[in-house]
């Protein structure tokens, strides 16, 4: 007998003909014999709605108010959930974030979770009741209602696995696993059986959007077992393995070089060009971003020449609008020459823990793209993996040439 | 400056543009220096729909999870309503019935207020924060979220306003005030400018269906000065009068005989034949109906012959089917001869706290109707009221006769 949380995202519970197969695959775990604490994202196209009605009311809604809103659409799910179950004669009990409690700061609509009190769930799970919680929502120390940000469900998830040191926490998804690519991309892409921490952490910030980066990060923090899997098969047979993430340093002999090839094509470039090459230049342009609150992904500022040096970085295509007109204020302030960007690009990376043992990768790559025409705009490494910016045009080609010459369609030995 | 309690009913609330309009009305009340708590019901629509995705996972839903999902709907307006009165400009705070906190039994779906924590809300409205609250919930002692039963949003109004010794509480309609009787049917109906809190109850409970009953009962116990109001004209303009709910004893002579003429369509009636006239009969008979959980309205006994006697009481209409099948099972037990029902039948009633010091108006009423050839299957009387029961099919032609029999068309003096 196992304690496992499972997480079920939005589209698995999209409707109530899919919350009756959530509750059947829970069932299943159940019968045999496991204690079950049950994540629920918002219905599907839910939270949006919510959104766009708060819109209606405040261009910019009140955070605190947006918080009261958007929670309502995992306290659904939770309600109908537990309802489904008890339908199939099981006992199951629902908690908002508030009830559990999961305990928050105050930073609305981006919350970070201070804690979890677990003992109702343990004497629920003690005596049989499948426990279910609204996912993204806490309640900070003042009972103001909070949400953790966009995938925070898998946060919740991970964070109650935590807190009930449980066995395993299963993400279920609508894919079987993490993969070595997309492949709608890339037909031969194939599902990893394992992960490194280290490499999700990679491929969810670089746009393999599994699983949410934070709760990548939890999991590692707190050493929580944590499987992607997929919810789309038949709910009463048993589900295939899903990757695993890992977070033991395995021998370098076991590791592929290379996992997997991520992308990002929402990304956009600014550039501030022949800024005095000295001290504080950098935070006197990201420095009126971050207060924006606009993310800021690669950043690359090269040798100067003449006393002046050119700074890049890379913002989410949303926010391209805004950082260049922020930039534009900043100009003169930095006496830089010009600005230009650029919102017609996308990030490839190629990922793998095994990179630190082998040299060459990264001329690999750049060979590997060169070979195709593709013009490297931008590089930026770390010790698991070689990021480029390429013309959004090449996305495709990119990632297709990358995955072949690393060998990823082959099956690991 | 007075403390004044608003409730928005659910039409009143039912888009984005009628919350601004409701914020934009709040906001007016505001400037003329008044302290404000204001209470909504879920947007219009919205209970029904999230009762019916509960119905998708279960015909009859389990109450608890049933009242974790319909609270959502009102957790929406309020933070909805807080956004659009920050949008103007003003300082506003919502809060859930959990929030508040607004204590409850564990009834759920139909629970009771047993108390409410006013101290968070004084605070606010001492520095001029408007106080915004989720119509129709609460909370338990265990913190499971309760819901007061259809309705309950103008009881959670006069509730708040008795903890917080409110100067009035104003319910927001789609009428602006109560009338002599539906103009729909008698356009000559005119606006009451007071009712009594008695009459109001006979009105209420007879279908009039301005107020929940259950929210007079609250405001007659804790002598709450209630004021039903139109929320339909231009919110920056002052509304109308509206009526006042009164609970002094008004001298007989400025009483009129008769305040309206109230109905209910959505009954049936089924009736017992043939029973032995014995103690315990009415228990034998109604204590099955009301384990079903079916309300009874009318009761009616008349003396026996022959040993027996014949037992009716009418039911509302969507339970009809179901008091009968208890009735045919209950036949045999209490040996009765037969079970009749009618569910083509509607209840009309004159209403007047006049109508004790006044004789005679029981036999007008039924001369009245027997001049129109209407016949009476059944009848009921209180010390303000006289209610009959006739085939619906004379419904309106009824209440403009009683109408204008009682002189409502003309103002009083």
């Amino acid at each position: 007998m196992a304690l496992i949380v499972q997480k079920y995202g939005g589209t698995s519970v999209g409707s109530p003909e899919r919350i009756k197969n959530v509750a059947r695959r829970v069932a299943r775990w159940h019968r045999q014999g496991h204690q079950l604490v049950v994540v629920v994202s918002a219905m599907s196209g839910e939270t949006n709605r919510l959104i766009a009605l708060a819109k209606e009311i405040q261009a910019s809604p009140d955070p605190r108010e947006l918080d009261v809103v958007m929670a309502t659409g995992e306290q659904v799910t939770i309600g109908l959930l537990a309802m489904a179950l008890k339908e199939v004669g099981l006992s199951a009990r629902s908690y908002t974030g508030a009830q559990v409690r999961i305990r928050t700061d105050n930073a609305y609509t981006k919350a970070r979770i201070l804690g979890i009190d677990e003992q109702a769930m343990r004497a629920d799970l003690d005596n049989g009741t499948i426990v279910i919680v609204a996912g993204f929502q806490g309640v900070d120390q003042d009972g103001n209602l909070t949400t953790l940000g966009r995938g925070g469900s898998d946060t919740t998830g991970v964070a109650l696995a935590a807190a009930l040191k449980a066995d395993e926490c299963q993400i279920y998804t609508d894919v079987d696993g993490v993969y070595t690519t997309d492949p709608r991309i890339v037909p031969e892409a194939r599902r990893l059986d394992t992960v490194t921490f280290e490499e999700m952490l990679e491929m969810a910030s670089l746009g393999s959007k599994v699983l949410q980066i934070r709760s990548v990060e939890f999991a590692g923090k707190y050493k929580v077992k944590l499987r992607v899997l997929s919810s789309l098969g038949d709910p009463d047979e048993l589900e295939g393995p899903g990757t695993l993430i890992t977070f033991e340093e395995a021998s370098p002999m076991e590791q592929p070089i290379i996992s997997g090839i991520a992308f990002n094509r929402d990304e956009a470039k600014l550039t501030v060009l022949g800024v005095p090459d000295r001290p504080g230049i950098a935070y006197q342009i990201l420095g009126p971003i971050a207060e924006a609150n606009i993310d800021v992904d690669m950043i690359i500022q090269n040798v100067g020449h003449d006393g002046t040096t050119d700074f890049s970085f890379t913002v989410n295509r949303s926010d391209y609008a805004r950082a260049l007109a922020i930039l534009e204020q900043v100009k003169q302030h930095v006496t830089a020459r010009a600005i230009a960007g650029d919102n017609k690009i996308c990030k490839v990376s190629a990922v793998g823990v095994g990179m630190r043992s082998h040299p060459g990768i990264a001329s690999k790559t750049f060979r590997t793209l060169a070979e195709e025409g593709i013009n490297i705009q931008m590089i930026s490494t770390s010790e698991i993996k070689i990021s480029v910016v390429v013309d959004e045009k090449y996305l495709e080609l990119a990632v297709r040439v990358l995955h072949k010459a690393f060998d990823l369609d082959k099956a690991s030995a």
